[in-house]
């Protein structure tokens, strides 16, 4: 039977994530070796230590010549001193003032300990003449300047990135350990949903939270998983989450989670198995009425069929969950700028609001323009926001020119070309 | 001949660029048609408009009842009204007081103009009892309140996110027109260089900087291919080069661009075309050696074969034609953030220094910390480091406590979990 009111309790957000991370004791997920070449934004699975010191010998930092730099005492480049050229790997004896040829990257002859840089030689048939002085050291990147054998090059659960994959190609790792991606299943319900470019009718609109929700996840590396749309019916949604958990680690549900007569998403996770929903109602706004839960230890999300709340339901639990499936010590945030809000809001205390705002650059200081909450399941306010400030339960709203932290999620556009 | 001079003029990096792209006459990559489905972080290559009114008809924005407002005039709990319900697709005149149940995204029934939330009825038998007075447009959203009919969607050269996705969709668009990934050659040079995970003698090193490259045209989505790595010798270069510039929109190298007897990359650039090197020597820190060149319109980047030079030239130089490759309307930025300066730092005047940083939140403030220049060619700088500073051309330098914009390439952690 449909139930006809409204939620009898709305947990906090924080409380929320805890109490469903604790009854699913959340792993992360299975490793895979890869070929460093293909993990770009991957998720190391174990701290790569080195194995060597890199750079592995002391090599010249510059092109030039390798000296001792005893022999160069008193050189300038009104009294340059002679230095004979070798073309062996060792220079002789001190006094002798031999000198090597060296191109950047190259290993120093033994007995050398600087490099003079070109710019301050010059050749003279076969010997070279030294305009400077050097000290010892000078120009030499020096054996595990870089990193020193056994320390540790990338932590366990990073995110890798350029110079990530630079520094693990340097210590000879051609392939690597890397957590898989987890598997996101991504279910739309409602009667009123058409695939997009297919046949619709007239009190159809064309469904369009699976291609946000899977977007989000690709964002985070995470792989989507498509299980179409399922029709305002428990059974056919019952069928298509167990499908889901059977193919991924996860799946997330959008519309059917309110409390109204076609809200039949929670009965039908409640159906597919143990222990079915564990929170229904957050404190939250907008995305109240999203729902958690698990069956046989994979976590479901119910989220709101709105869009933006489907967004903010994503953000605040979606998140976290698929940072812990990837190993990583901590939730990846966006990008946070601080900003000043153009103008007043309001906001419902007792609830964590997230209010969409486009953040511009006016006078070398970050502004932030509320976009407008009328119609706040809008998807265009989305498109014309570039991020969101979150106001916390205690506050009733932001005054004009307060000062909040703006989590970006497109770029600040900027003058500049 | 080798060169045996430094260079002779540094260019400035903006007028290089001008003159480099001025020269080529860059125009945006092909367009393809792919499905929406696949359009995750593409640039879109047109204007994409509205085809009809989004939301296309009024719709209910709660679960609750369809009503005429002026049939609830003076509505309370205590005083509530008794509407009778219907279920056809029109309510009676006014002042029948007729109300049809309704679920959020179901379009309004004719004659009603306003929705009641299920929260403020009760249903009683046959009839529902209304508790609030209700104005018209109450809990509906309106056709075309999110997007009207030939609104533009989405602009021309914008880069799609999840909202970009689900706001095409929600416009009916399985399809889409985006524009190519650029394909860009990547080649090494360097005797010293072997490949990863591969044999190499005692003088030589692991090759990284493809694998940084390729990472860094990943990010940008552009598609990377492997040339390989080149030994120092004019021809295998040129030829490595020629290719590139056969199956890529572009070619960037690595390496042997100095000026020592070594630095045989400009040479090889000439050999395979004209006009060849037309920019080297920037007047930039780290990267001065960078040489931008291009043949038979297609354009090539000749990096230093130092890693932190390597990334710098790429966000200076190969960011921007990527970007314009792309067709998009601006170079694309990273996240910048306002940080103090935990301590001075001394940077060459007349040149663009670009200083990397360990951004931190340090009493909800962000803090930057220089990481140590010696060794301005250490991989681990830039993985320590989360940002870079760029000190501009007529500064010497930061003083301690001064605000600064970071350019962030990785996230600034904070205290939260």
């Amino acid at each position: 039977m449909p139930k006809l009111k409204g939620f009898q309790k709305l947990t906090f957000t924080y409380e929320a994530l805890q109490t469903w991370f604790d009854t699913l004791q959340v792993q992360r997920c299975r490793e895979e070796t890869i070929p460093l070449t293909e993990a770009f934004n991957r998720v190391l699975a174990q701290d790569m230590v080195a194995v060597e010191d890199l750079p592995r010998f002391d090599k010249s930092a510059v092109d030039g010549y390798a000296v001792r730099a005893d022999d160069t005492t008193g050189a300038t480049q009104a009294k340059p001193l002679l230095f004979r050229l070798t073309e062996g790997d060792e220079l002789a004896d001190a006094a002798h003032r031999e000198a090597k040829q060296i191109w950047t990257g190259q290993p120093i002859p033994k007995g050398a300990n600087a490099i003079v840089m070109l710019e301050n030689t010059k050749k003279v048939d076969a010997k070279v003449e030294v305009w400077t002085q050097a000290a010892p050291h000078d120009n030499i990147s020096r054996k595990g300047e870089d990193l020193k054998k056994g320390e540790t090059a990338v932590r366990d659960g990073t995110r890798l990135k350029a110079y990530h994959l630079a520094l693990l190609a340097a210590l000879g790792n051609s392939e690597i350990k890397v957590i898989e991606k987890p598997k996101i299943a991504v279910l739309a319900t409602g009667n009123e949903l058409a695939e997009t470019g297919k046949e619709r009718s007239d009190k159809q609109i064309f469904e369009s939270n699976r291609i946000m929700i899977t977007g989000m996840c690709s964002e985070l590396d995470a792989e989507p998983l498509d299980l179409g749309v399922a029709k305002d019916n428990v059974d056919e949604i019952a069928e298509a989450i167990e499908l889901g958990l059977k193919i991924a680690d996860a799946v997330i549900t959008t519309g059917g989670t309110s409390v109204g007569g076609l809200d039949l998403v929670p009965e039908a996770v409640n159906k597919v198995g143990k222990p079915g929903i564990i929170i229904h109602g957050i404190a939250i706004r907008p995305a109240m009425p999203t729902a958690l839960a698990a069956v046989d230890n994979k976590p479901i999300m119910v989220l709101s069929g709105n869009p933006v709340a489907a967004v903010t339901g994503f953000e605040v639990f979606a998140r976290p969950l698929i940072c812990k499936l990837l190993g990583m010590k901590k939730t990846e945030q966006r990008p946070m700028v601080k900003a000043k809000m153009s103008r007043k809001i309001t906001t419902a205390l007792g609830r964590k609001n997230f209010v969409r705002v486009k953040v511009t650059q006016k006078n070398d200081e970050y502004q932030a323009e509320p976009i407008s909450s009328k119609g706040s399941g809008n998807l265009s306010t989305m498109t014309k926001a570039n991020g969101y400030v979150i106001v916390p339960e205690n506050r009733e709203g932001i005054t004009e020119g307060e000062t909040v932290t703006v989590h970006l999620f497109s770029e600040v556009e900027t003058g500049n070309p």
